[in-house]
């Protein structure tokens, strides 16, 4: 059994390998009416789109989306909204090595056990295209909680935080790590290029913050808002760890310290919960914070076994990112996106 | 809409308040021909049970589990288990003040926001003691993987970490907070007595270890394996942080740090990637850690707003664990087994 | 993997065997702030209890239902609804023969072909116990929709159809049968004194109808309300067929005989589909029909093997419905409750 | 929130409009290694194709599909199997008339209800058209399945009844009625003739048998073989009852006739149940019947409303089937195939 559907009222099935034909997204259950067209969804996947500086991958796909079902005369009727993105730059030659041996980091040897083969072009399924269908769908979910603004955004990289007393939302946009600190922006990119140079990658930390979500979503007990996000996250390539709210920060502090007081309105007066109490949103801002391991894609030389079980090495030449954590900002808002519009359905379908 | 179920081919339902007369679980999905009886659940229950050192609540339940179907002559049939445990012991006065406002930290607020009312008697379905009822789950689920070995324990409390270099596995049960280092427990002890007569608490960090878990089981994409625990460990009270592996470290190292490399067998030379790769299990022990906030009942008195929106202030008196983490490790336990259990029945049916 | 729970965002898990010592139910997804007690639910199952004429079994069950969560003051919470009904008349010793050989129409061989073993007292899972759990859980949906009143009636028995021009709803409760045909309950009473003196057994139809549905509940393609209906009418033991409006008659009709025209208001002329048209209601009451096997559980010795596979003879022993299909009433009555409950809920998720 | 996702361990979700670019499906679950092309997938399109005879719809389309992902190297990799259908033939002037007023027996006005409009092109999702998806995804799960042969076939046309003595299997694929007995297919070509020269449709009915399922398929109690089936059955467009076995027919039964005798083999003396005890195969032929009303696309006008609620008439030019029951049979089968498929997996994933 694989599983590429997510999400409970609002449900989205991916499918898709790097190196198919195209890759896609059917969504269902999105409400009917809702004003719909790709330009809805392009820039989304304009911003996720790899080659746009020489920190990303120089992999050159358009990421053109088309909607093939589900409205009508610009609006969503309410069934299935099947999305189309065509792959286009595929040189399947540059993966001649993987489809020998295993690259460590890499899903090719747990595909091979799990399925007795694999596709190695480009690591198949396993590959972070298929975020782009996330980032097409999650465009749509948007579009149903139109009064949440997510927010995604780098606060480390390469071990490197940001300066969280220089944060400016303004800069987020202005440089290429989606880094609120342009000071720490300008090291990154130092910190990049040498890593880059040297045939190694970094790791990173990306922050998503969501304002505008009323209290009330999420269900006890084991679709708590903050377990469905984990999950969610979790399911992005790389991703290693996640975080609600002071997350692992919580851990060190005590009872008093963490617990957000409440006054008339109601308002909070901090929110180390991250918007979230016993899995239900409280009004405040929904935090969540998503570690990536360093692109496991590297060009240096790396003790392995070929699919016969022998020892060799492996180096990954192709096109990488030399930091997936950085184009991981859109999708881990997408996927955001999408937790919240469920929620806001199912919500509605228990408590009216 | 709510979600008291977990797991695909593995289903428990729970349901249960604090304060009700029982709580419980209903598993589906069990293979059948499998011994089972009280007594391969009792005792995980024993684990968990509240009092058993002054470091945990002292309210006094015996917890005592009954099978009520889904076995016939001491083996599973196939059919769901039905699995009960009366409440006993049930101070509802002590939650007189809980009625009237809402305590900091605690989902007393949002379940209002969610549901308009809400059964304030122990936190109701909120509370801990739903956690009950996923140890007697999980104690069927470790049956159906007989080969896999669970071992939780706390590797940080109250900020202050145990030394991996001092790991003996078998201090694990012989100190009250399950910790591997016997120095740390000695400190943690202090530490804790500290807080309690402060009328504090503190937080902790659990991890959990899998040996035996065969390479393959885990599904992309959104069924991840990672994923999966992912939320099944932020689906426990006072979760707010869950890693894989390396997780945040992971973040920190460079690409050819962290990628694991293999030899012949096939074995890793490490296992930075906590034996999960592209969502799958690759073989080695699979490693999460969860991040438990400090417990929110405190006898600090908070500033809050009672049901009328009136800013008031509370104090929670009543019974509880300092810290809750200590008690969080079988439950940390119980989730993973449920996780991999289900796994195991899903790789089958897709791949035989 | 076994199935014991049905319904979206209305969901109901059953559990239990007719001869452990409880059956029960747990309802999820229930709307908060329902007035629910015990008292709510327990009429239902006195309609379906054994024994009340002589045309049922006589097995003894108060069938008394307890709430052991998910409620609080009077209301449900939103929160899971545990429902437990002790079993109480258990002869065991009936079934000594039925652990040694296939009740041939039973489930007992399939039962050891899946599971390699089977719980053979009174059925064990697959007995019509069951659907005391069943009835109890759509006690709940009743709640939910207050609007719709569901009637199921006997319009067969043993082939002998009512007569649909003597239709009187008030007879319904005024015969054994729930049939609204005097006349005909008349004659079945001596068809089914005659087959229970013979050791046989008589089949049955049973018809509901929901009014009140209102316009828009069901959902393309899959969960059209008609497969649902069939679904979970299908599921009920000895079910053997379902018809929506008209049904099988349907297929003997020309286009514009089963064409429901419309008039202003919108009211229909006729009511051929049922009440449901691309799988979403009409407006026009929903109608459903089931057809009930004969019961399998006979006096009359039958052909068939043991479990070792040698061939010998079983009369089933007992306390036997004559005709199951004259206790389905009340069942098919919950089950469409269910199904329509569920659907004004996932109505409202999706168009709100 | 809407479904067009079916079944459990193997899933097919469905997509796209009758007046859209494409139609589509994305089949997940299936197991991986299983030589696969279009040219698997097309002769099952073919023999569904409309325009092959004048008893049928003259829309012209090819139905050509196209593979987009899941294979590699001619073998299914475990991943998302996508599906891609264009549509050729869009003449939506033939729908002028329907955007306006509501077409009795469609689901016109029940789209409206629910959505609060409609793409009223061709029917748009309630289109007989989502069905080619379906025939394409089944032809995936008789993979699956290699040792189970489906045979659907009209038992009944207009109410007039085949002779179950002339049954020629041989005959089935010889007429364009898929009808075993020569002579019934004669008398249909008249009746049908008349029938679509009156401006008018028939109804019919369809058998569709499995062979070679081995015992032990299905779930008790709420995904009981019968009730998937029912429910995938009663999906289909135009469905209106379904029956297993002997259905209706086995209400009319005494309980001694019903019930299947069995000998050594073990062997059944008859099939009245249809494969099918407890919701568990028997290791029988599968047998299930499906009612299909008449076609509601008449060229007779009949009285309707328009969407402002306004009295007036409609007869449906276009090219429509005078007997959607024709087209129905590979539905059938494809539906069957995806039913038993999926409880392939099922069963291994429980039962090992």
């Amino acid at each position: 059994m694989s599983f590429n559907t997510f999400g409970h009222a609002l449900r989205v099935t991916t499918w898709g390998e790097s190196h198919g034909p195209a890759i896609g997204a059917v969504v269902d259950g999105c409400p009917p009416g809702i004003a719909l067209s790709d330009a809805d969804i392009q820039p989304w996947l304009d911003k996720r789109r790899p080659g746009a500086s020489r920190f990303t991958t120089q992999r050159r796909e358009s990421d053109t989306v088309r909607i093939l079902s589900g409205t009508f005369e610009g609006r969503t009727t309410g069934t299935p909204i099947s999305l189309i993105i065509d792959n286009e730059d595929q040189r399947s030659k540059d993966y001649a090595d993987v489809a020998r041996a295993y690259r460590p980091g890499h899903a090719d040897y747990t595909y091979d056990a799990k399925y007795g083969f694999r596709d190695w072009r480009g690591g198949g399924r396993s590959s972070a295209r298929e975020t782009a269908a996330r980032v097409a769908a999650g465009a749509i979910a948007r579009l149903i909680i139109p009064d949440v603004k997510m927010t995604a955004y780098l606060v480390e990289l390469g071990g490197d935080p940001m300066d969280r007393d220089s944060f400016d939302s303004d800069a987020i946009e202005a440089n290429p790590f989606h880094c609120p600190d342009p000071a720490a922006a300008k090291r990154w990119e130092q910190m990049l290029d040498d890593a880059r140079k040297a045939g190694s990658s970094l790791g990173a930390v990306v922050e998503c913050v969501a304002d505008g979500v009323p209290a009330g979503w999420g269900a006890p007990v084991y679709a708590k808002l903050d377990a469905e996000l984990a999950a969610a996250m979790t399911s992005i390539n790389a991703a290693k760890g996640v975080e609600i709210g002071d997350g692992f920060a919580a851990a060190r502090l005590r009872g008093e310290e963490n617990a957000d007081a409440m006054r008339a309105g109601p308002t909070f007066l901090s929110n180390h919960a991250g918007g979230i109490l016993g899995g239900i949103s409280t009004g405040q801002p929904v935090v969540v914070r998503v570690a990536f391991k360093p692109t496991s894609s590297i060009l240096t030389p790396m003790p392995t076994i070929d699919r016969d079980g022998n020892e060799t090495e492996i180096m990954t030449k192709g096109r990488h990112d030399p930091c997936v954590g950085i184009r991981a900002a859109p999708i881990v808002e997408a996927m955001l996106a999408l937790v919240l519009a469920d929620h806001k359905l199912l919500h509605r379908a228990q408590c009216g």
